[in-house]
């Protein structure tokens, strides 16, 4: 039986990172065998993609960034992703599609059906079965990465609050698939609202088959 | 006012690189200022990226080089075709679109529609004005480029004339923008059905300005 595909979005001081570790130990107690992955540079290959966006020293067009973004999604749903699916693993993946659609489209403003094809074509239609986006406020977000409101320019509090509508504009398009969390809370808080999803979807998907 | 924007397609054999020197130097006498440039790797970022497909040393799936094929594209129409085109030069590319639906397409079976999708996302739907392909029957392009019927399999045979037939499927479904020219003529009579074509188009866009 194929596995379980799950993504996680958020911003940066989201407490993503936290949750997903907390989760793949939820799972594994419960008898999933988990792989925990992430985008971008989940694959070998986007390794050195990345390296390029990194190390370039010119102009890189923002067509041109998405395009490559794209090009290491699909090595890594082709080499790793569906491979583990395949396998009957449970795939945990630390960002998707979502964000290219949340951070190159709702913050950097790119056309935001553009991306949404994009991402059809570069996943090959591989869907997660479920997203939980983290959503936080800005200033939480901010105390968290270690950043004072001072420390950051006004662009830098735009771009999270466009983000941050993002996620929410996505969840309110794909309620099926997007379940948002309250992430402004303590750790343990936030993993019972975790759980309780999870929770959910197995039993929904119990009722199915 | 914008300059004319030519392409130049056909398999490897089909004597595209010499007359593209000849037409450059034709449309020149004619006061044209020209920029020649060619696909893939026509920018300094695709050099980057083609470096990566050639010496990456693990499987690379056929999505993801197609994807890294047309962020190499949107970077060199962004930094360098569109540039040159606003400063009203005429720009000659050796391969453009066209290239990614006959080999990747038509020759190696992808799915032309997506492939077709992607062209226009990556291009930002900035079309050539003119694309003349070089046609050229299998066994006189395997002589050209050095290599007998014998020491190719059949498969490359095969290859090359899937490639043939897309170009030739192109031709048909975009007649007003691709001419095709009989390039299994010696060098002099293949430029002279160029040449048609060149003046023909400029006494077309003459009647219509």
């Amino acid at each position: 039986m194929r596995g379980k595909f799950i993504t996680f979005e958020g911003a940066d001081g989201s407490g993503k990172t936290t949750q997903i570790e907390k989760i793949k130990t939820y799972l594994e107690a419960k008898g999933h065998e988990c792989l925990l992955t992430r985008e971008p540079g989940g694959s070998k290959l986007g390794g050195k993609i990345r390296e390029i966006l990194l190390h370039y020293d010119g102009n890189v067009d923002s067509l041109c960034e998405l395009l490559l973004y794209m090009a290491d999604r699909a090595q890594h749903v082709q080499t790793v992703i569906l491979p583990a699916l395949n396998e009957g693993k449970t795939v945990l993946c630390d960002r998707y599609t979502d964000s290219s659609v949340a951070y190159q489209g709702y913050a950097r403003g790119l056309d935001i059906e553009r991306i949404i094809k994009l991402n059809e074509i570069a996943t090959d239609n591989i869907e997660p079965d479920l997203t939980i986006v983290f959503d936080v406020e800005t200033e939480v977000a901010m105390q968290r990465v270690g950043e004072t409101k001072d420390r950051l320019e006004q662009e830098g509090i735009d771009f999270h609050k466009k983000l941050r509508y993002g996620y929410l504009e996505l969840a309110k398009k794909f309620p099926q698939r997007i379940k948002v969390v309250n992430s402004n809370l303590g750790i343990e808080e936030v993993f019972e609202q975790v759980k309780k999803i999870l929770d959910e979807k197995w039993l929904e998907t119990q009722i199915k088959s």
